[in-house]
């Protein structure tokens, strides 16, 4: 690869990503669901782009500052998929004047009360609907809290009940494609049954994370799907066996800059702050943080075998490798890693650079 | 606090960061140091004016990158306190014709034939020594590495040996200060013996790493210091007993956005993309990712006792607590929280917030 790279870099295979997203919209076709999908992985406004150029118009991200670059980007529907916090009603309001159409997430009965009257244009209401998870949402057996949400919003004509929310994130726990497909099986029950008991006939159900959009097939009764992590997958994913590891289309390229044979260990330019300090076990229960592609002519090779990233400091990676391994690497090389977590690791890199040479925008480096 | 946060917001303590400093120039100038501080910590332009006026113009940085940013900004004698990369000879070329004095790290003997008759102007080398932390460097045993050096930088005049570097981080596992102080006691041994058998007349001892520059009082042998995260310290710093809690200068604001009674737990605006997600463990080998404090109209409380944020996705945390303390939150609160690693929260979260008012910036809304 001729990219004369010196530094940390976030390579991004457009190929590997572009089939990502055709492989989710048709997903989206055959289930007779919509794609509207969660931008909090790239944050980019090119690879937005590429969404737009397959006909998506309708998005979520996870902040209102994320609504705020990715409307001053030309998108007029999106989803806050964040509980809607009371703090930022004036923000939203700026993006309603502005003529963006805003879908809110309440997770919790009592914020209505905080937002009531304040709102200056209609936003639609997502529910959302904790069906096992337990990080946010109402719980999907308290009926009684979903109408007293229900019976809030009729009272404040700018809030406007569009439908139950629930990004079912238990499914990174999952031990089997069985088991994600289980816990949708099971939440989209929940979501179907709590839609009956409250008598809602107008209510589109969203389910989210990308472990259930990518392998669930049966979605009846399912009207949208807002996945993000798709678009780039990472170890995470492959680990779950949700993607294979040549679906991911990021991977770190740092600089080697020490060897110590004594350990079979090599420093490189890639720390804390370029992956984040996301890990996963391996099987010998060794913590790692990355593991260890080459970089080639176009992309990278698969992922060379006991070669992973087993500590990080914040600028320091140490890589531990077998003697072969050890031996065909230099000083001077740069090599490729997989990240953890995609979302995260471009986080924190903030720009992407593609195979051919262009450089796309990550929001962290126009938004601060 | 009247300060408006409305977003996950790091607010800064400036008088406990006052301190901080304060007390570690004191410490220089009683045990006859020179306190070269690291800036990879707070990565800010107006955080280092401050230490400018107190009269240090040395410094250390942990990339390249950092390296431009502080010499865009005045800064004139520069430190890249991370194993020297070939690849960034040309940059740190740059930085010699603007007149920045440069010191480098040279980690293992193999880089120098890479970098030989490359620089442009004279760099001081400091040779990073390993004496047990097992990261980078060369093992203080291996007399021959070490030979094989100085004969190296003897044949190319742009590099002029400066002295000897020792990041003994495994203070960071340490269980006590006694034992912070014998690894330091250790360490030193080691790098004046390697000083006295390599016959080094003109060499410079500096040691790094926070917890060893607070809490060793005898530094006979040792000429400079290059702490970092002092300034501000952290949890991690906190149970170590290095800093007592009322030393850390730095919290983040996060709004409370959801509140469930079931489970005691309340969910904040603040995720991995803004603490990180380094942690610690608590008495039950709970994981946690920061403690709750109080903002006041001047800073903040002491940390609240079992309030803590036990799991983080990327910008929901949420916040275990018992049972007064649930009641006492509403929606609508910002509440604070110590982090768990200072520099990575900063180097998330990209600006500072004074408590009255002033921002701060960091490198990373500048640099990308």
């Amino acid at each position: 690869m001729e990219l004369n790279i010196t530094r940390p870099t976030l390579l991004l295979d457009e190929a590997k990503m572009l089939a990502n997203l055709d492989r989710m919209l048709q997903k989206a076709q055959r289930t007779g669901t919509e794609l509207v999908p969660h931008f909090k992985t790239h944050q980019s406004r090119e690879i937005a782009g590429l969404f737009r150029a397959r006909g998506v118009d309708r998005i979520s991200v996870s902040s209102v500052k994320m609504a705020e670059y990715f409307a001053q980007n030309g998108w007029k529907d999106i989803t806050v998929a964040f509980p809607l916090n009371p703090l930022e009603v004036d923000a939203l309001n700026v993006l309603l004047e502005q003529g963006v159409k805003l879908t809110v997430l309440v997770a919790d009965p009592a914020v209505i009360q905080h937002v009531a009257g304040r709102f200056k244009q209609t936003v639609n209401v997502l529910v959302e609907v904790d069906a096992g998870y337990g990080r946010s949402g109402l719980k999907a057996t308290r009926v009684d809290l979903f109408e007293r949400v229900l019976k809030a919003l009729t009272n404040d004509e700018s809030l406007r009940f569009y439908g139950l929310y629930c990004h079912p994130g238990n499914t990174y726990q999952a031990n089997s494609i069985d088991d994600i497909r289980q816990i949708w099986k099971e939440s989209i029950e929940k979501l179907l049954e709590l839609k009956n008991t409250l008598g809602l006939s107008e209510c589109v159900i969203r389910m989210g994370d990308t472990p259930g959009c990518t392998v669930v097939e049966y979605m009846q009764g399912v009207d949208e799907m807002g996945p993000g992590n798709f678009i780039f997958y990472d170890l995470v994913m492959n680990y779950l066996n949700v993607c294979d590891e040549t679906d991911i289309a990021v991977a770190v390229a740092c600089p080697v800059v020490a060897k110590y044979a004594d350990r079979n260990q090599i420093v490189v330019h890639g720390g804390a702050v370029h992956f984040s300090k996301d890990h996963l076990f391996d099987a010998n229960e060794q913590k790692f943080f990355g593991e260890m592609v080459i970089l080639q002519e176009r992309g990278w090779s698969s992922i060379i075998p006991e070669a992973r990233l087993t500590s990080l400091s914040q600028e320091h990676g140490v890589l531990s490798v077998d003697d072969e391994t050890f031996e065909a690497i230099e000083i001077g090389d740069v090599l490729g890693f997989l990240p953890i977590h995609s979302c995260l690791t471009a986080n924190l890199l903030k720009s992407y650079l593609t195979l051919d040479g262009k450089r796309y925008e990550h929001m962290e480096t126009v938004m601060s």
